[in-house]
């Protein structure tokens, strides 16, 4: 169901060759599965972990080190009162609706979504989609029972716990890194010696107790977040957009989504600024991630950024843009870029005993007239007993919201008119509210002053603009760009071309056949590649054919071989690591394979790392090596 | 409560003053302390989030990648079923008293241990700790009311929640990551090719929910550990010790803690193995770690390996020896070393689908005698109709494992004695039981026949070495080995002596003052170290001298100080980065301040980069520089 006019050159089949490639090569699978396995839970096998944490480390470097932001590793479990106040408590919720029949539960928005043209189910009320699974007359997924007069109930999302014995307090797994970050926002604006802007990143698992996890370690119920959440004065800091302003990108803004014939813009981010479409902060890390995808090896054929609609944002954010993958034809949600305003924030210092504000100096200090209050006591004492101190609150609250209410009273007071044309005050006094009660108070009691105050600067509220990734969606996104087949020699072969700062493997290295010369050498050449850093490994199972094959489906971008040639040359040459100081030194060689095309090249074995190291880093390519 | 005869440098204040400068600096603190906090959950700041992912990286590095080892990532919710197998759900308890006057729950155990001279109350049945609580007139240690006649009661320390909507499965946080390898041990042998000795390794979340988390991150509810399970053949193999034969270690064997007056046993790992103080398994990991930890900064003086006493052991541990480490004159487990035997995969080998086995090839085909039955289903099955499968199978059981008792009713049936001098059996049948009932089966319908079998090889339960390690815990004990305390120009300062492989920050940059072109230029020298992968951080508030308190506290190693000899020699070169070819070029100059003398010597900018990058790898030292 790709929701536009962009031509897909893959299909489901892609996917369930992957995922049984992704299980053989221990890349990922269903975790506990002699147990059955549990829907949503995945394992990443020894390939899949080392790829995870490629990308993990990248965006690390990207967006933590490179931008000079903090990372900080936060605890899963947080207590109850962290989401009341970030109210996933009250609003983290599925729409579920269950069979009568076979008792399974179901997405609701998800069952109307699959079998009728509505698309975004999600932000529709209950009782519209109650009203649309009868009258599409709408089935169970699992066994066809009708759901036409099925409840539709809200389910929270959060997996819940307990934490301590006896009158335990509840707990929930965080469904969001974010959270993590926000909390300790008091602490975290001192190591940022309280300087706006300032980011926070966490790379860690968040979970969300899915209905319907599906599509293999796409929707799953424990996955692993990449969050960044810049904390900015909204007034006056913005992003140098210099870096990312010929980036080219593929956006799908509300605009064209809400026209009928609408599509992609093609743009660069420095126009879509200009344009209007992108805001700066979002703009910018636009650019920044779409690059970084880029070098992840995310086809940017299969890319976009899609604006979300106003009824789909959350009500706080001011704007959010999704980036997006096309995976077997439909769009997959891969990171969301949103400007969360003042929300997060405000809410956390409403709710608990920190103040999440950052104190912003002024450039120069400001002289402000601030209306004050000095009530005199030996009135209000007597007159008002035990209420006197909040009289003086309500009189404090008054001069600060209402100063005309002191001044026209003591403009009549003066005997003067008030020289606007509004009606002079009866009264010398004010009215204030005290439980309910209203009382008149002298202003002369009172000891209205306007008073001329300096003021250094002010504490604000800052904004959050949170670039959000999901790691496990990227890694899948990842491997299936990834996938090819093709055919060697009559042979259908498979294998991921995945780029060399992912691939969790960088060189595999056999000795050609069962010998124990050939076997040892092998051995030192591991020791020698991996000592520069290189991810290697070696096999001297089953034929040399297969060997390929199989670093060829784990992604391997090349493989070594050590034959009697290789042991051969460094017999002659003495030892195999000399014979570069003279030309007839017949120094030994190894057949170097690149995966992509299968082509081998025979390479000295003197400066065999260095050889690898370059191809890694792209200072050197296949197509250049002698051979 | 050091509990032998070791005598200790330190004391409570330090860590007092570590989880100060912990919470001040960015190392860690309490998490949502906003909202009060929860005991147990830490939150690692930006200090403490590099620095332990540090100590992991290199963790990974030598226990992973040098030992050819596969890691995984799996999830940390795990279903009910895995833990029944685990006996996790039966018997990963805590013992609970709570008191009667203010209601809080404490670990029975630990009041016992804090009060009375008993060591080791954890392994005390209920009984005698409720005994020892009377009879001590132990109290409350929150409010001090008597506990004497509290119920002492189990918890179980598993973090329980549910897995999906409607009728939910429950799951549990994992105990330990040590079950997402077990649990995948079926396929993790197909990525292994089958082929023993091979060691998986996770480094991830665990949880348990403390009765009562204690002394900052050392006993707290969330942690994470980093664990390899190697898997072994018993009969076969053997480690190659001659890496760690020579490898100094402090010893505490349970022969030392049983006898009055024992104490530490100074020894190699080479003739503890030949004295028979360690197996050689645990052996060989005991030498790879103490080195890796002497590398991390863990002060060998304050470091030993503590055998487990027999009654303190898993029922199926054969050996274990944790790594202790001395913090305020307490003996704290950092690590654990254990021979589990067959018992971790035997369990799941029984409760689940799978096979958790491995087919070991002997070197040559045996051929073995094999008792075998055909029983004659024309007798059997009139005779027992539904019930003769069972008989079958009964049958067959009972030729594997008493083939004497077919044999000698043979022999009787034959005529014959049975020439060992037994009696032989009256009848010429063989008695088996199926559910309960007992039946006699005459030979002849049994088709029994001893037959020779040519066999490849044999299936084996592999057994488990396992070192498992505290991460959070070697974070603390890296950073309370590294405290310290001097005077410097007659004031007082603190810094962490930290080693360069773990230093979150290896160098700070600052402009001596504020000043543009300073500023400038320091920023320039901040991107040349990153770009060769220093830790670099810029800083220019405050005067240079609390500038280089502030990174004497986080441990960085070194500090850059950019002034005006620095441009104006800069300048006087032409750039900043030539000077080097010509004797009179008077290249520009940076101070660089070591930590831990705060000595500091001029050094050339052209190659600070490399000399900075020589400090970190130990080619260069402070000493050896000019200036």
């Amino acid at each position: 169901m790709s929701d536009d006019g962009t031509t897909s050159t893959d299909d489901a089949r892609t996917s369930e060759q992957l995922v049984e490639l992704a299980k053989r090569r221990g890349y990922f699978f269903q975790a506990s599965g002699a147990y059955g396995g549990v829907g949503g839970f995945y394992t990443f096998g020894p390939q899949g972990a080392a790829l995870k944490g490629n990308v993990e480390d990248a965006w690390r470097e990207r967006f933590a080190v490179a931008e000079g932001n903090m990372e900080i590793d936060a605890p899963t479990i947080m207590p109850e009162p962290v989401f009341e106040a970030s109210s996933h408590l009250d609003t983290f919720d599925d729409m579920l609706v269950e069979c009568p029949e076979c008792g399974e539960s179901h997405r609701a928005d998800h069952v109307v979504e699959d079998n009728t043209e509505y698309e975004d189910a999600e932000g529709l009320p209950i009782p519209e989609v109650e009203e649309i699974i009868a009258e599409y007359e709408l089935v169970c997924p699992a066994c066809g029972a009708g759901l036409a007069d099925q409840a539709v109930e809200t389910f929270n999302l959060m997996f819940a716990t307990n934490i301590g014995p006896g009158d335990a307090q509840p707990g929930y797994l965080r469904p969001e890194t974010a959270q993590g970050i926000f909390v300790e926002f008091p602490r975290l604006k001192e190591y940022a010696r309280n300087q706006l802007p300032f980011g926070v990143t966490q790379i860690g698992r968040a979970y969300r107790n899915e209905i319907s996890p599906r599509r293999s370690i796409i929707r799953t119920r424990e996955f692993t977040q990449a969050e960044l959440e810049l904390f900015v004065d909204p007034e006056d800091d913005e992003p140098d957009l210099s870096a990312v302003t010929d980036v080219d990108v593929t956006l799908y803004p509300a605009s064209e989504q809400e026209e009928s014939g609408g599509g992609h813009v093609e743009t660069t981010i420095g126009d879509a600024v200009e344009a209007g479409t992108l805001q700066p902060w979002i703009a910018y890390y636009l650019g920044v991630a779409r690059e970084w995808y880029d070098s992840l090896g995310v086809d940017m054929d299969r890319f976009r950024y899609r604006q979300h609609l106003a009824g789909e944002r959350s009500h706080y954010a001011s704007d959010c843009w999704d980036a997006e993958a096309e995976i077997d034809g439909n769009w997959i949600e891969i990171a969301g870029f949103s400007d969360r305003g003042a929300y997060d924030l405000s809410k956390h210092d409403e709710y608990s005993e920190d103040r999440f504000t950052v104190f912003q100096q002024y450039d120069e200090p400001r002289t402000v007239e601030r209306a004050v209050v000095d009530p005199d006591m030996s009135y209000l004492g007597p007159e008002f007993g035990g209420d006197a101190q909040a009289v003086v609150d309500a009189l404090e609250t008054k001069a600060e919201r209402d100063r005309a209410a002191f001044e026209s009273a003591a403009e009549t007071a003066a005997g003067e008119s008030s020289g606007d044309g509004s009606e002079p005050r009866d009264a010398e006094s004010v009215e204030i509210e005290v439980d309910g009660e209203h009382h008149e108070i002298p202003v002369a009691k009172t000891g209205f002053a306007v008073e001329e105050q300096t003021e250094a600067g002010e504490h604000i509220v800052p904004h959050v603009i949170e670039p959000s990734f999901g790691v496990d969606r990227l890694v899948y996104t990842v491997c299936h760009h990834a996938y090819r087949e093709d055919e060697v020699d009559g042979e259908d072969r498979t294998y991921l071309a995945l780029e060399p700062e992912v691939a969790p493997t960088f060189v595999g290295v056999f000795p050609l056949q069962s010998d124990d010369e050939l076997e040892a050498r092998a051995r030192d050449i591991v020791d020698e590649l991996r000592a520069v850093g290189l991810s290697v490994t070696y096999d001297d199972s089953g034929n040399i054919g297969r060997r390929y094959r199989r670093q060829d489906e784990i992604g391997t971008p090349y493989c070594v071989t050590v034959d009697y040639e290789t042991v051969e040359g460094s017999e002659a040459s003495g030892d195999g690591r000399s014979g570069a100081d003279g030309a007839e030194a017949h120094s030994g060689t190894v057949t170097l394979r690149e995966r992509d095309t299968t082509a081998q090249k025979r390479v000295s074995i003197d400066d065999l790392a260095a050889t690898i190291e370059g191809l890694r880093t792209g200072d050197l390519t296949f197509d250049e090596l002698d051979g």
